[in-house]
C-alpha cells in the first residue's frame, strides 16, 4: 500500500477531486492572488529552500554532472520561477472563457417561454492533473503554477534526488496558497514511489496524467492506466535532405538540430538523403561534423549508415543514423513507418516537394528548412510549457496553457422542452451571437 | 485469427493506415466529387440495397418492432442519407484551414535567412477512425461520408442483424468511391466480430475508436485497447429542482427529459428535488406524469425514491429516481459522485444558484431551466454529429466534424538554426499574422 501524506493513494486522489471541484469555481483574480502569495512565500523562505537543495546535493555526491547541475536549485533558478510565475500572473484568465455563443431558439411567449435559449461552450479546468516529473526543483513551482492558474488540482511526484528541495518547496507553496484561501488538497506531493502504481488506478478521480520522465517509464505509465496520458515517449526526429536542398544550409540545420542540445526529444536522430545530393552533402557533412569537434564540447557527430531497422531509433547522444532514399516519397513513407510523429523537417528550395512533405507526413511538427530543435512551447510564444504531445487527440505538439483546459457547454433556458419543437411548433435557428 | 475481407485485421488496418496518408493529401473538392459519385451510386443501385434489406428484415422476423424500426432501409431512409451528403458537400473543407499563423522571427539576411521564420497551426485529418455501431444501416453512410469529408480513412463494423444491407451499401460506395480516384482502403467494412479483438490491439495503424453500442460493449473497448476511444458509456442525467424553481415549467421539463425518447442517454434518470419544494412538486409531478400516460402509449412515469446508491442508475425506460436533498450544494455533491458527466440540468429562477450549478457540475452538458434532451448535435446546430463525448479531452459532448480532425504544427524556415538565436544574436519576436 502507497502513502500520500498519511492517506491511500485513492484517498488523496479523491481529496483532489473534491478541491478541483472547488477550484474551478474560484475566481481567476483569487488564483492569481494566491499565486502572488506563493511568489512572495518562496522568496521570504529561499533560505530553508537552498537548504534542502545543499542537502540533495551533498547526498547526490556522484552523480553525473548534468544531472547535480539541473538539481541544483539556487538565486538563479529560484529567479526564474518567479519570472514564470509573473508571467503567468500578468496573462488573462483562461477559465471561462466564452468559445462562441449560440441561440439555438428564439422565445416562444405564447408557450410560456419568455426568452430566447442559448447555448454557450465555455473553457472549464479539466480538474486533477497528475505530473510526474524529472529531477528539476524548479519543474514542480512551474507546474503547481500552471495547474493553479488553470484552476486545476495537481497531484506531484517528482525525481527522489530532489526530494529534500521538493518537500521544503511544495510546504513553502502549500502553506501560502492555503493561507490565500485555496483548498487544502489544491495541490498535493506524492513522495512514495509506490503509490504510482495505485494513483494510476484512481481514473474516477485522476483526469489526466502528464508523464516527464524516461521513455520506458511513459511507456509504462501508458500501458497500466486507463487515465488519459499526454506526453510523448519517443523523439525520433528526421531531417529529410532533398535533392534540391542547398548544401551550406542543410550543413547548418543538420548540426544543429543534432548537437544544439542532444539529450533534447526534439533533436534529430535519422537523416535521410535524396540519392543524387548524397555524393555531395555526405562528404561535406563529415566534414563539417568534425570541424564541429570543438564547438561540441569536444564531442564530433558520428554517422552511422543504417543496416537494419534497429538503427532508427533515438540516440540521445552526437550519432546520427543515416540512409539514402530515393525521394521524397520514400523519405514520407520512411519517417511515418519508423518515425515517432514528433518533428520532422525537409531540406529544399523547392516549395512542391516541402509542400508535399508537409502535407504527408503525420507528425506533430513538419518543418521546412530549419532545425527541428525549435519544437518548442517557448519557441513556439506559448509562454509557460506544459510538455509536448505525440498524441493527435486534445493537443499535440507543445502544450501551452491550453493543453490543461477543456470545454462545457451551457445551456440557458426558460423551461424549454424538446418536445415544444417540429412541425407546427418551435423551430431551431442556431444563430451564432 | 479475425478475417477482413480475406485479410488478417492487422494488414486490413495497416492498409487502412497507408490510405489515410493519401486521403490527407487529397485536395478537399476531390473528396467532395467523391461524395456526390457516392450519392449517385446509392440512388442509382437503390432497388439492390432495398433487396438486401428486405433479407435483413425477413431474417430478422421476431426482433422487438423498435429493432426492426431501425434496421428498414426504404426510400424515406435513402432521401434523408442523401441529403446529409448534400449538407456535407456544402460545408466548407474542415480540412487544411489555418488555425493561426505566427512570424517566430524575422529574417535575418546577414546571416544568410533571407525569409522570416513562420509557424502556422493547421487542422488535418487524425488518420484511421474505427466506428462500431449498431443496427441502423443508415449509420453505416452517415459515418463513412463524415470520414470521407474529414479526410479519414474508416473501418466500419456494423451490427449483425443489418449485415446484407451494409454489404450492399458499401459495395457500392466503395466502387463509386474508388472509380472516383479514392484509395481502395478509403474504407474497409468489417464483418466478422472475431477481428474486433485484433483491431483492438492495432494502436499503431488505428488512431480513434469510435463505439456506438451497448455501454457494457463501449466499456469493453475502453478496457481493452490503447487506442483512444471517444464516445460515453453511461448516460446518467440529473435535473435538479431548487427551491426556487417554477413549478409548472420544472414539471413540462422533467416529464421531456424523461419521455420525449426514454432509450436515449441524455433522457433524465434521477431527480434531485430541494427540500423545501418537495412538498408542492412532488405531489404535482405524480399526478402530471400519470396524466402523461397516455401521451406516453400508456407509459405513466414511474418515481423510485432513492433507497440506496444502485439506484443512482440509467433506465432507458419510464422510471425516475428521485432524491430530496437540502439545497444546491447536495445536489451539485450528488451529480459530481454518481453522474457520468453527460447532461445535467437545475431549474430555478434563481440566477445566482444557477451559476454555481452550472460552474460547479463536472459534466460536459450544463442546463439552466431546460430538458436535458437538448443535448445532441443536431440541436447544437452542428449539423452531422459524430457522437457524445463524456470525456473531457479532445471533444466534450455532442461532437460534430470538428471531432474527426486534429491539428500539425508546419514551421516554414530558410535554414534556421536554434543555436542562430541568444545574447546577441536573433531573437524571438511572435508576432501573430
Amino acid at each position: 500500500m502507497g502513502n500520500v501524506n498519511g492517506m491511500s493513494p485513492a484517498e488523496a486522489a479523491a481529496k483532489a477531486k473534491e478541491a478541483s471541484y472547488v477550484l474551478a469555481a474560484f475566481p481567476g483574480s483569487q488564483r492569481d492572488d494566491a499565486l502572488q502569495a506563493i511568489a512572495a512565500a518562496l522568496t521570504e523562505h529561499k533560505a530553508a529552500i537552498f537548504a534542502a537543495n545543499e542537502q540533495d546535493l551533498s547526498e547526490g555526491q556522484g552523480l553525473p554532472a548534468p544531472i547535480l547541475g539541473r538539481l541544483k536549485f539556487d538565486d538563479h533558478k529560484l529567479d526564474s520561477c518567479l519570472a514564470g510565475i509573473r508571467d503567468l500572473i500578468a496573462m488573462e484568465d483562461p477559465v471561462g472563457k466564452v468559445v462562441f455563443r449560440r441561440r439555438l431558439a428564439q422565445q416562444q411567449a405564447d408557450a410560456g417561454i419568455d426568452g430566447d435559449l442559448i447555448l454557450e461552450k465555455v473553457t472549464c479546468p479539466i480538474g486533477v492533473i497528475g505530473v510526474i516529473f524529472e529531477s528539476r526543483p524548479d519543474a514542480l513551482v512551474q507546474i503547481l503554477a500552471l495547474c493553479l492558474k488553470s484552476g486545476n488540482a495537481v497531484l506531484l511526484k517528482g525525481g527522489s534526488e530532489a526530494r529534500h528541495t521538493n518537500r521544503a518547496l511544495f510546504d513553502v507553496i502549500h502553506e501560502a496558497g492555503t493561507a490565500a484561501g485555496l483548498p487544502d488538497a489544491f495541490a498535493t506531493l506524492v513522495e512514495d514511489r509506490a503509490a504510482i502504481t495505485e494513483l494510476l488506478a484512481c481514473d474516477d478521480s485522476i483526469d489526466l496524467i502528464i508523464p516527464r520522465g524516461s521513455n520506458a517509464f511513459v511507456r509504462y505509465i501508458m500501458d497500466n492506466s486507463r487515465i488519459p496520458v499526454m506526453g510523448h515517449a519517443d523523439g525520433i526526429c528526421h531531417i529529410y535532405v532533398d535533392q534540391d536542398a542547398d548544401i551550406d544550409k542543410a550543413i547548418d540545420v543538420i548540426l544543429d538540430a543534432k548537437t544544439q542540445y542532444v539529450a533534447a526529444c526534439n533533436a534529430v536522430e535519422t537523416l535521410l538523403v535524396h540519392e543524387a545530393i548524397a555524393p555531395v552533402l555526405m562528404p561535406a557533412l563529415e566534414k563539417a561534423s568534425l570541424e564541429a569537434n570543438a564547438a561540441n564540447n569536444g564531442h564530433p557527430v558520428t554517422l552511422i549508415e543504417a543496416a537494419d531497422e534497429s538503427d532508427f531509433k533515438e540516440y540521445l547522444d552526437y550519432k546520427l543514423t543515416t540512409r539514402i532514399v530515393s525521394g521524397v516519397e520514400e523519405a514520407i513513407a520512411h519517417i511515418n513507418r519508423y518515425g515517432s510523429h514528433h518533428t520532422d523537417a525537409i531540406l529544399t528550395e523547392n516549395e512542391e516537394t516541402a509542400d508535399l512533405f508537409m502535407t504527408r507526413v503525420d507528425s506533430a511538427g513538419v518543418y521546412h528548412n530549419c532545425s527541428t530543435r525549435f519544437a518548442d512551447g517557448y519557441r513556439y510564444g506559448f509562454g509557460a510549457e506544459v510538455g509536448i504531445s505525440t498524441g493527435k487527440l486534445h493537443a499535440r505538439g507543445p502544450v501551452g496553457l491550453d493543453g490543461l483546459l477543456t470545454c462545457k457547454y451551457k445551456l440557458h433556458g426558460h423551461g424549454d422542452t424538446v418536445g415544444g419543437f417540429g412541425d407546427g411548433k418551435r423551430s431551431f435557428d442556431f444563430k451564432d451571437l
